[in-house]
């Protein structure tokens, strides 16, 4: 028996055998061959059984997980049709008399290294995807034995160095139990996938790919972050039970769909969703979400060419409303620039984009997207409970700049004939620490505020979050970043004003008892975390809570706080 | 009468007739010639011409700033002597019979593309100095006719797009009465020369080459930002009363440079002076500091192809311990990485250098660059009055680590027989937002805090204040930068310790009169700011200023508390 550890990048637990998906050797030799033509006819037969590949998983993607999921494969084929890279492979085929595997791998090394040192974001992922597509491609070239993720048809636990797009979104859900990879983190596409398809996953273990064979008994352990590889008679009796545990967990969970949250002594907090599109509402009104607590826009001006009309987003804002029939509706307005880039708009690279031209920063500067954009919010508003809030704000003055806009273009409409919503609250994100600071004199002028603990921790302890050699510093419970969301909450309250908080923390169990107790009045979260915070909540008391919150700001390291809420936990 | 704004560089007044410093152009084109060895005779006359003229301007920039300004010359030296450089410009006029001056551009242009695309800040700035080389030799090769600055005999105020470092290092103080540029900065090269060699100086007009004639009548406001032209004759006394009243007043500090910095109402605070080497000292005696407040090491590692030895540190701590003559030295260990680079410590490349793995975070971990510092320190502590400090630190852990490191050390050296001082206080940079906020827990452990203002605003303020698009945000006055420096303050008094600022901040005249209020003890600014701040706080009652501070915390932006302070001054 053997105990791996690693992240828990998706809830469960899941008992099979392991089945080890490896890829073969893509490694392509130059050879010369004297008929070019037969080269072009077997890059034609590979490109075609590639095509035939990618439509049927694009289909079954749409089927499983929607269509937004199955974009990936859209930009796969694009990719192996890209008539530039296509040319190029056939002139070196022609021109070098080469193999067609040694033409394609050597033009595709040349686009991925190309798109490799682009500083887009966007265009990096670019290079995932056409070393994705240029390995389909060499398979069926090199006639190379893979077996495709989509075979499988045992139940098994997958092993994998890493799992590619293409990979994740071929496991069966019949067959596939759960998985663990070597690489990844709780970010990683794979791990974002193993959740959407409910699969239990523990990823970046480093070592399951030396440590499991085909066959061994493992359990993935999604909930804890363990790999157990052929455990005791004992261990795998604890482990069914942990699964049957956690299987009935979830089904206790569902019962609480329709009920409002509570604290075990009477105290209402609303729990609401992050969405990224109008799509996302169907999670969050089967998990029973009371609100959208944060609806990132940004996906509006992604994967264009150009900026999204004033239509195309009213359409959008119209459809969230009118499908939370009532129920509020927080709006970010667009959160763009630091590494959200818009290749459309040409942005200036920084050198630190996380402390740059971003957010409202950007948006009072080009009033021209950020005005349309807040007229399609207007005009949406009549069509249910709208919120909208700014992000990023740091100043008073770039908040009351960015609510005159507001005003002028409601005034505009209203002179147009436009119908707006009267009762449209006005929020910031609070998410910079000279706001928390500040708290008390922006709550006399705002209708609430949004805490966007992803920034403001990153923020309050200077350390990038996305960056593994300072990442030990992103730390939700040092008692520093409690303190400011305090200061934050007692400020609104001292107004009237509400309080929620978008950010990871306030789905997150370790702060749940905490945040309750700071006086949090909303929780907006990933749609599956709201029935499990529902039910936690309900077993709480909001008096002892606050008792709890205020000795954790008495203490002096995030380790002290961890231990702490853990003491009551049990 | 003309007045242009621009950005007061270089303080003090300056009146006289225009000389404008234009640079030739140097553009040329490919032209072929059939004697190459002409040219290649050609080329070495210019070089040697060059050459004599680099070295008068370094010689005679060592005796009017001192050695360490005169290394950027060194550097132009051994540029213009580079083998690599010169084979290839010798090469290409002998293999494609072109012109000297059309060799030299081209293969410069090459050298320069590759510096300007380097990563590193260092060889970015190597791209500057070959610029600046390559016209030198140009001017030469094309026998242009360029008045050399060195060469004014007459009182001008000198009118430039720009001054590059051997322009200004070429001003002769006697005849150059003041300067001002279309761009630059306060900390562009020009701004510090200007600065050291106590020239009045404007920079960032963006419109004085467009605006000023050869003759034109110009004064130079360095102390307001302001240049006006061809003044009328009741402005011209205005401004020679303003002159010579600023001149009156640096008599009168030189006064106060042995008396002790007191406030008007009877309460002692300490003014310190900001060095970077061993040298700076010269100027915190002649300016009358009471103490260094901080000793930036990072110029012991910047500038070799290695770190520093253990004896090259001790050398320069002890030199410094022993000329401050018991007076207390502050002595910040290695603040590198971020956007300070070492090439020979090879860092990866971070997406967010201000966020990364810089200062402590990066000494924790390469423990024997620290260890060697620390030793060093401990070794030189015997020798004055050594205070160290931990820059970047956002949690008690990583403090208490740097506190182990240097305890394991002073034990170790103690068994050896190294005597070291047992006196030496510890303290940590309060420049992350955490710490601020936690201060109070800090305190408990500390032995003082020194307030960072230049990081603690951008992170405050989420903004890089090298952005340019974002540093409306580098807001020092901002209410929400004065409540974290009085919980700071308050933490620390609470405590018994004693809280310094380091930052530029602490020699700013509109936030002293606050900083007094707040109740900072020690101030460390450039040497040169020292007496103008003992004079401005013989001036402030610290209790009325009490007062002020706190209807400074108490408002809602940065521009009221500007006004607030202006208020009091007049």
């Amino acid at each position: 028996m053997l105990e791996i550890k690693g992240i828990a990048a998706s809830a469960g637990v899941a008992i099979a055998s392991a089945f080890r998906l490896e890829h073969p050797d893509y490694t392509v030799h130059q050879e010369n061959v004297a008929d070019s033509d037969s080269e072009l006819k077997r890059l034609d037969d590979a490109l075609a059984k590639s095509q035939q590949e990618l439509e049927a998983i694009k289909q079954r993607t749409e089927e499983q997980l929607g269509a937004k999921k199955a974009e990936i494969f859209e930009s796969h084929l694009l990719i192996l049709n890209d008539p530039e890279l296509l040319d190029a492979v056939r002139d070196k085929i022609t021109s070098e008399k080469v193999t067609a595997q040694y033409a394609l791998d050597e033009v595709a090394k040349q686009f991925i290294s190309m798109f490799e040192n682009m500083k887009s974001a966007y265009l990096r992922e670019r290079a995932a995807d056409m070393r994705d597509v240029t390995k389909r491609v060499l398979t069926h070239l090199l006639g190379l034995n893979y077996i495709n993720p989509a075979d499988i048809s045992e139940e098994v636990i997958v092993i994998a160095e890493d799992l590619t797009p293409s990979d994740t979104a071929q496991l069966n859900r019949q067959y596939v139990k759960g998985f663990t990879t070597n690489i990844g983190g709780r970010t990683s596409h794979s791990a974002i996938m193993a959740r959407s398809l409910e699969i239990p996953a523990v990823v970046g273990t480093q070592e399951v790919m030396a440590q499991i064979q085909i066959g061994d008994t493992v359990i993935v352990d999604g909930l804890d972050g363990k790999v157990i590889v052929n455990p005791s008679a004992e261990v795998l009796e604890q482990y069914q039970l942990k699964r049957d545990q956690y299987l009935r967990q979830i089904e206790e969970w569902k019962k609480l769909k329709e009920v409002p949250t509570q604290s075990k002594d009477g105290v209402h907090v609303e729990l609401g969703a992050n969405i990224g599109t109008p799509n996302d509402v169907t999670g969050v009104l089967e998990n029973g979400g009371e609100a959208v607590g944060l609806y990132r826009t940004e996906f509006l001006y992604m994967g264009r060419s150009e900026l999204p009309s004033e239509d195309v987003q009213f359409n959008a804002y119209k459809t969230v409303l009118e499908r939370m029939e009532g129920k509020p509706v927080v709006v970010r307005t667009l959160d763009i620039g630091g590494d959200k880039e818009l290749p459309y708009l040409d942005l200036p690279k920084e050198m630190n984009p996380f402390l740059g031209f971003r957010a409202v920063r950007l948006c009072l500067e080009r009033q021209d997207i950020f005005r349309t954009q807040l007229r399609a919010l207007l005009r949406a508003s009549v069509y249910g409970n709208l919120r909208i809030m700014f992000p990023m704000i740091a100043t008073l003055d770039e908040f009351r700049q960015a609510k005159a806009l507001l005003l002028d273009e409601k005034q505009k409409l209203t002179s147009e004939g436009v119908q707006v919503s009267d009762s449209i609250q006005l929020g910031i994100m609070v998410e910079i620490p000279s706001t928390a600071v500040l708290a008390d004199q922006f709550a006399k002028e705002v209708d609430f505020f949004s805490i966007g603990t992803n920034d403001l921790i990153q923020y309050t302890m200077a350390a990038d979050r996305m960056n593994e050699r300072v990442s030990y510093l992103y730390q939700p419970y040092n008692p520093a970043i409690l303190r400011l969301v305090k200061m934050v909450i007692d400020a609104a309250h001292q107004e009237g004003r509400w309080v929620g908080m978008c950010g990871e923390m306030a789905g997150d169990a370790t702060a749940i008892p905490l945040l309750l107790g700071l006086g949090l009045d909303e929780f907006s979260m990933s749609a599956t975390s709201i029935l499990p915070a529902r039910s936690q909540i309900s077993r709480l008391s909001k008096a002892e809570m606050e008792q709890l919150a205020a000795k954790a700001m008495g203490m002096q390291t995030a380790q002290q706080v961890v231990e702490l809420v853990r003491s009551i936990d049990e």
